[in-house]
């Protein structure tokens, strides 16, 4: 006799396997849920991992063009940076993952939904805050808040051990030193070796982006146009090439990006449950946005307007690192940016480097920029 | 019979040089006065044109100790940034001319100060502002906006033909299509052909850094170690070269930032009095200082007073661009941040390299980081 | 041979009067313009003084329906207040006054048009902020500034005796020693013998509410409704009258809110051009709606919006007090506002006694209150 | 053996009773300690019931100076309001009360501390926050939190049938259909018979304010002397009346508000958790006091700094509501709202009158009114 039905937020890794298995243990009926929004993934290989482990059924959901579309693109409109340098990779992608998780659990007719995330981090309130407020009524499985579950897997090894008894696939290969979370946006690294924060990375971490020193002698020069706030076409100018679907501007500008290096910071960061947390972050194409749409719309909004959109847009920031994607006043604040981006359209030249971004130009028919008044020299 | 006697401030260039003759001729006795803060000039050679252009005394004033600890610091423990780009390396040095000019007009007996600022950009406000401030009866003599001085020069021609009548030593070098403004903290680039926003700067416009494609292919390793919020020394890791004054430690992460291509930005800002105007800049050392000062910050300030400082912070750079420094709210302003700045204290590891500053650890007696707490996975 | 036509916002009054005049001798054709929005005055008896004087048209226009809805009704959603008090009465009229003025100098072919405020106030800046703002081509003719008039006109003597020579009517009542500004939304009163700020006003000052020492010694008890953040229904619950029309609600609202001697105020406020003013001022049928409005507001927004809201309601009341109604961030902070309004709905009872509001109760179908929720004792 | 020493924040009433016998069944030593913070209480009657019932030590601690001069001052300065009304009268009574509950604590050796608050309200977590921010290590027993006492004690009935049962004295009267708090700045009334917010509150519900309509038919005028934005005098000019210290101030404030019936309000506020809760508040000296501190603050601050220093009042209003008294962002928002009142000194004239509190006129030595720059008419 079942307990119900549970979605769970599954990644084909050993923690959320486990999950799978002891959650059937439980007596729950088990649907396995996997997010593809841009991360390196054999999907295939973990439908048929879920399938064996008696999930009843498995949805692996492309979500990468809503990702960009719905989630990303907000965050370019808004500048979004948390605490001056984080670019909200992760915090962007929970309620993308969450909306599409409640809406499998609502069709499916599940009462639960369940995920892996850790307690102490931020990623199990921006998973359940968003479950909360597009689903009101679900009931969330968070194992590692459930005594029982945590009592009894104390360290990989009770993993490990588990797993070989209920046969579930071992990794062959040895874990990282340190935890990942990848999607189209970015790559975060902490936690193991580096949550020392004197500690150095070490140079073999990244996985998005080539290392600076390696990275092409020659810039790479880019066009890119904006309409109402967000990129509608990148062209590589010397090469001819030119994206203009979301997915395919958001992807193409990681590959260049990552090609040269772009996004790598290495920050401690206040979580929101207040204690700091050291990251390291790779964000190649989002940098690249950043930065050009900050340029964009200095070009082409009002200087007064800038300001209580600037203030509007580290409130957005600070709601969306939270958790508060899905609340009323990250609504309220997201639709004020949209009402400001109208005229931020136009067309920026900038060059990849090594690194860095370097704006070059930018033109724009609804640019508010005057050069005969600015002329300011007689001589 | 003398109108009175004029502290002009005097760049030594031809505009100013016909303002003093211009001065002379309208009545009044005119004191030059240049202020070193770090712009590459003979200051010698200034001297003996003013003088020989008759001006009645010329003080020639190294400014650059109390530019970094007095103006550079206050504006790093702000992580002070206008629209989200510019560092202020032109805002933060007015305050500090006009401040000892009104300091030598008071000391001479001066009623009147002069300057050769045009009519349209913001250092006329910045300057005047200063003036005001801090001297409130003097009498502010800015001839281009007088139309007897702007009538009569209508463009450098009418400059050279008057330095010629005048005895002018006329510059045999032909200018630049641009203005500069150059100081310690940075050059900025303005006008003339980059009045385009569409238009590229020109590749060897820059004089401060290297052109990232020729900067070193290896990094420089450094350590900063900080006190209130300010740099206490620098050392050069890898060198073993360190730096422990204010003006030292500053120098020399300009050599260092320069010699790698950091700091430059190409921008579009919003003038004081609205208009929106293209920017080039180079802030080596600057950038540098505030992507380590934001890193120290954040490691050991409290998550909500760093929300507070932020928003603080964000006002204290629209009043420093602005030209409000010596106001009740820009002091009020400054004593909050500095006020916040107690325990920012640590030392931060970073590389610098190709154009860009790579933070890699950082360590504080102060540190609010919790390592066991922030330990996030079982596994 | 005119030098054109300007349109001059006459008030029928000895300025105006003498401004009119002094325009014809100065070579223009004059076009008046009285705006009627609410104040107490003889609309003809205005009409016939302007058309005696020469002028070529006369416009009388009744603004006080498009004045509540257009511009007070925004202003009650915003719970715009100047500094913690003034409830911008004069600041909100004058972009109603200036936007008709505008029209008429628009459709009459005008490239001028004039006004009487004085070089010192917030009113001169928020008339030409409007004019410029809607018609960018328009030149001002601001009497009070240009050397020579009021180098001609040092005093009321002088205009007298231009009245006297020059035909114009004379006021026969000796006039107040202190200036007045009145509208449907409040007086104004300041200057003369105001100007102390330790003096006390005399108790025979107001002209809008009564002394409350001499209000009734009953409340009247009124349900005010609210839909989108604005009232759309009084009812005055013992008289059983009731209106529902915007200009008649606030009208009976300032009838109710006068008799029992509400909204007065004696502050001193800090004016655009930085000077402190001392204002009195009487606002009945505006405090008793900011008070219904925060209650309401506060009985149906989410928390968070409201401190979002809040930030922004600020940045409007100093935005519209310093003339910026037309500009693109009030206009845009306006609309952000407007859009947290959409579930300010409900109806709220208050009573209205002796110079306060007592909010009593309130009721809202879309109320966030839940008393369920929120019953806290288990005893 | 007992588990330990609780400090017991006790109240002599049916609940706090309760819960010191319970504690004392559950095995601990409970210490009994009684704030005196203004509230009309029989504090020996209380102390004599605690030693009745048990407590091994009863403090009863006369906080009323300290509460005035460490709390209420800073609300003062801070022109502290929650949500545009309520005065914080409870919120700030809570550190004030918590602070010498865990210096007993420590005095005593006691690692626990003990309250009554409900698990929905606001003050649990006020009181908590508090504790632990001034006594990291103590642990905190919070029965109505505690399954095991709440499920007992499901009502009032189970209270009472428990105090008959352990000899725990039961209140006579029956309890009033709402709850109180009760101290020297305001009582608050919420719950029962309010908690539908559209019922109006019985007229006799109030204890510290007469009902405006039987308040005496003519005014009290008082004038008020400010230093560094603090009361230091006021005096009833009538009456010749005059009050020096900090508590008799603020008493003799709340005599003369209460007898007009000054600072009632009934709210819908947002609590700290989210839900919506309706409450009646009656603040009068608090009421006087925010009105004429805001009219000497206005006239002798800079209108910039007021502005800035506007925006850290509401943030520290949020905090205090929020119970975050004790923690480093309010510590150094209240530190920089010290600072902007250095010059926040004169005296204020002002009438009290029928509920309302009305400004006559003010004067100071740091005044920034400028009599003659205000003065605005030719005539």
């Amino acid at each position: 006799m079942s307990k119900g039905t549970v979605v769970l937020a599954y990644s084909g890794g050993l923690d959320t396997s486990c999950i799978l298995v002891w959650l059937k243990e439980q007596g729950y009926s088990v649907i396995a849920y996997l997010a593809n929004i841009g991360q390196d993934e054999d999907f295939e290989a973990a439908r048929k991992k879920a399938e064996s482990l008696g999930a009843t059924k498995v949805f692996i959901e492309d979500l990468r063009a809503e990702f960009v579309e719905d989630f990303i693109w907000p965050a370019i409109q808004a500048n979004a940076v948390y605490e001056d340098r984080y670019l909200l990779g992760t915090a962007v992608a929970r309620p993308c993952i969450g909306r599409r998780q409640v809406e499998i659990a609502r069709r499916e007719g599940a009462q639960f939904v369940s995920h892996g995330a850790t307690g102490k981090g931020n990623d199990q309130i921006r998973f359940e805050l968003t479950c909360y407020a597009l689903y009101p009524e679900v009931k969330i499985i968070a194992p590692w808040r459930i005594p029982e579950f945590y009592n009894r897997f104390r360290g990989r090894k009770d993993l490990m051990e588990y797993a070989q008894q209920h046969g579930i696939p071992v990794p062959v290969t040895p874990k990282a030193p340190w935890s990942m979370d990848a999607n189209l946006m970015h790559i975060s690294y902490e936690s193991g070796i580096l949550e020392n924060p004197k500690s150095h990375a070490p140079a073999d971490l990244y996985l998005m982006t080539k290392n600076p020193e390696d990275a092409p002698s020659a810039p790479d020069v880019l066009e890119i146009e904006f309409k109402i706030g967000v990129p509608v076409k990148v062209t590589n100018v010397k090469e001819g090439i030119s994206k203009d679907s979301p997915l395919d501007i958001f992807t193409y500008l990681n590959e260049i990006g990552g090609k040269h290096g772009v996004g790598r910071i290495d920050i401690v960061e206040n979580r929101f449950i207040g204690m700091k947390s050291r990251g390291i972050y790779e964000t190649p194409g989002g940098t690249i946005l950043l930065n050009v749409h900050l340029d964009i719309e200095a070009f082409t909004m009002d200087k007064e307007v800038r300001r209580v959109k600037q203030g509007l847009g580290i409130k957005f920031s600070e709601l969306v690192y939270n958790g508060f994607w899905y609340s009323p006043e990250c609504d309220f604040v997201r639709h004020c940016i949209a009402m400001s981006q109208v005229n931020v359209e136009g067309k920026v030249q900038l060059s990849v480097f090594k690194g860095q971004v370097y704006i070059l130009g930018r033109e724009s028919p609804k640019s508010l920029y005057n050069e005969e008044l600015v002329s300011t020299s007689p001589c």
